[in-house]
């Protein structure tokens, strides 16, 4: 087997989305070789690209990949991987996930799978968006939560540093901790804005360029990714609250300079 | 006289604050005549800078300006012009200002100055941040409010035109109803964003560090003048309570979200 061949893994997607999409087309370009099974149909788009789509899950579970790569929805997860015939697969191997949430996959991939299967959480910090120039220096965060085939683990890692990703390992705990006051908080306030309609105007200033720039790469993402971020991620409702009580407090300073000022006019 | 030396004003400006000093470097280099008064001594910067300040405000209005610029804070504006010794005038000038509220400036100018004088009431889209790499094609507002001196304020305008600006004619009124919308807004989410004081982490989305981008541009404005935004422009108050209620619009389909997931657990 040539080194190159060596490298190259078969891997079997549950769910193909949006994010599966742009995931397997720079995968296919590397040389590996991906199937996919999902909920709707995608074996349209699918054949155009060269890749095998399964509309039945057993066929899927039979093909002998190296990797199952589990990219559903967040809040779908648990109804996905308890539907999943996973006595149909041959031997134990390597489950690896994308979700925006780390803790509440590993506690259900441990579940569910049999003890002698690898379990590898993933986020890759960026998407279609904003990784479409290219993933360079753009974050991977990885929990190896139960590794025993190293080589299989490390050749699909290997898929992202060979994109020049910026490798983070982390605990999924940690990645909640952090996500939650950047990723969940960015949503948010793309959401919001978008809640308020605002729009480009004759005179925007570069910040509010910016918050504009915000809302429409936000609106991109599913609402079913958003809610994920906020239903699965045990630190997302203290951050939620963190903000409104941040909002009560600029708005507390602003009513308390209109009142001094309302002081200054009656005196002058 | 050279046209060069036609187009030369002698500029007086009131407030020499930070955008005082950023306004007065590029006017100097334009070959303008500057001279500048504020509440604190700034005679030692500006006599660096080739500049004349007075401590005083009386020979500061013996000066002979073609144009007085007034630069102070949006709080103190009221304050300010009220203890203007205006009859020491020789003869009635152009007054601008570059306020970041529009309507209450030109309420307050149209009140203390005398009729005969002219007044240019404007809003430069842009400061020593967002401004450092020059001013092409960054708006700048203006409402030629009373204007019998043509020659006069299309000089002063040329001074904007010159650097590259998008040059934006608009009502006082109509300014201050997009930028409660837009600035004061952005101000808004940049000073949210730090009062929960958000840090740059290992794993930052392109979302979250142009968050991050914004809450350091806005801190970098001072309180006063965030504050200015909300009390002296009558659309703020409304875009604060629109930006609550969008808000707790997004916390409650999250919350609807959290509930159909608990729904799920107990039917599985
Ligand atoms: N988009 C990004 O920027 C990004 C970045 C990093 C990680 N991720 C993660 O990647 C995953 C996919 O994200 P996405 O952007 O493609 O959109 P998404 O809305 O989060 O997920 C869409 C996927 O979930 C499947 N799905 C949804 N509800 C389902 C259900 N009830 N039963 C079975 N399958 C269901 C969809 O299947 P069908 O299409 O077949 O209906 C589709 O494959 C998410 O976990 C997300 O957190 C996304
Ligand atoms: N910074 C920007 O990006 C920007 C952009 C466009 C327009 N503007 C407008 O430009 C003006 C100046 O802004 P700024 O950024 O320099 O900061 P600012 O905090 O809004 O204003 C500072 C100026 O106000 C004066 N001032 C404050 N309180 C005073 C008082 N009680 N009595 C007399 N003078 C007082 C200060 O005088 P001393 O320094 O002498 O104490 C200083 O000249 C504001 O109206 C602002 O809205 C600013």
């Amino acid at each position: 087997m040539s080194s190159s061949m060596s490298r190259t893994l078969k891997i079997g997607i549950i769910g193909y989305g949006p994010f599966a999409q742009f995931l397997a087309k720079i995968m296919m370009k590397q040389g590996h070789i991906i199937s996919a099974t999902s909920r709707s149909d995608y074996s349209h788009i699918c054949s155009q690209l060269g890749l095998t789509f399964f509309t039945e899950i057993e066929p899927f579970m039979d093909a002998d990949h190296d990797v199952i790569l589990i990219c559903t929805s967040i809040l779908s997860l648990s109804k996905v991987l308890k539907s999943l015939p996973i006595h149909r697969l041959k031997k134990p191997i390597l489950f690896a996930e994308v979700l925006s949430v780390k803790e509440h996959p590993k506690d259900l991939l441990l579940q569910v799978l049999p003890e002698d299967f690898d379990v590898l959480c993933t986020h890759p910090m960026f998407g279609p968006e904003s990784g479409k120039d290219g993933w360079k220096d753009l974050p991977f965060v990885y929990d190896k939560v139960r590794i025993r085939d190293e080589e299989i683990c490390s050749r699909f890692l290997q898929i992202f540093k060979d994109e020049g990703c910026r490798m983070v390992e982390m605990s999924c705990e940690e990645h909640d901790k952090l996500a939650a006051r950047s990723q969940f908080l960015t949503h948010t306030v793309g959401r919001v804005l978008s809640e308020m309609e605002i729009e480009s105007t004759s005179m925007d200033t570069k910040g509010f360029q910016k918050l504009l720039q915000l809302k429409e790469s936000t609106m991109k993402n599913s609402f079913d990714l958003y809610s994920g971020l906020f239903v699965h991620n045990r630190f997302a409702k203290q951050e939620l609250k963190n903000l409104e009580l941040a909002l009560q407090t600029v708005k507390q300073k602003l009513l308390e300079r209109m009142d001094d000022a309302l002081e200054d006019q009656k005196d002058s």
